[in-house]
């Protein structure tokens, strides 16, 4: 097989290392930032980022997520990426062969169950898409020399 | 070997046609839409969106990429978008195992040899990117009522 845990483990990181990057340019008069007024705010989009990769790995891993941060914690949004991805990274290498061909049931999510290897390749996929809409909110914030969308 | 043709237009159309559907919310009043001075217009990110994946796909499978539009030609986004599809569908199913399994030189673009299939996701994870964008710009034009990122 070639998806196996390290392969995993590389893929997220090729792309949570440039949200950390987009996530350092946001100064904190930034966290309430909205493109329209429909929008996420910046802090909403990057904390829904981190919850949802969690929230998606932990799944894949068979285990409850944890909350890393508490509401009335005054955290940055840096130290929030970090910790996340930390146990991101932890809960991915634990995930062995088998583990990841173990169906998990996303039927209340997205209707279908799908194996652990997809549902980590969904949770990369979904945030490749909200990075793509952080890379218009900071170029709004002033920003015009921006990283690749992969490492 | 679960990373198939089929599966793989599958992955891409489940992509390009949430692009589809962003595109045809875009008027020719807006083409030159850009969120900030430094950014691409509609437009632009549009025609780079299918022109890119329509290079790598092409590249997977051995081919030099069509040009599918002349410069001069007075052709909707819309139609641009429906032409690429249609060619890219046509180049991925073409590709059985042994195609997805031969080695690419992406050395000039990315400075590694990856395999056919692996192209195709790269391809894919830059739409997703750029869609990611354009779900941005979109808004911005006033629409709050938009698709999921992924069909």
């Amino acid at each position: 097989m070639y998806k196996n845990a390290a392969y995993l483990k590389k893929y997220f990181l090729a792309h949570r290392e440039v949200t950390k990057e987009l996530v350092e340019k946001i100064d904190r008069e930034h966290y309430g930032y909205q493109p329209t007024s429909t929008s996420m705010t910046a802090e909403q989009l990057v904390v829904h980022m981190l919850t949802a990769f969690h929230q998606f790995v932990s799944t894949a891993a068979g285990k409850n997520p944890e909350n890393l941060h508490e509401d009335t914690e005054n955290v940055s949004l840096n130290e929030l990426a970090e910790r996340y991805t930390q146990a991101d990274v932890r809960l991915i290498e634990s995930l062995d062969e088998s583990a990841l061909d173990e169906t998990i049931d996303l039927t209340e999510m997205i209707g279908k169950k799908v194996p652990a290897w997809k549902v980590i390749e969904m949770a990369v996929d979904h945030e490749i898409n909200h990075k793509g809409n952080l890379f218009v909110y900071v170029r709004e914030m002033g920003y015009n020399q921006l990283p690749m969308f992969v490492k």
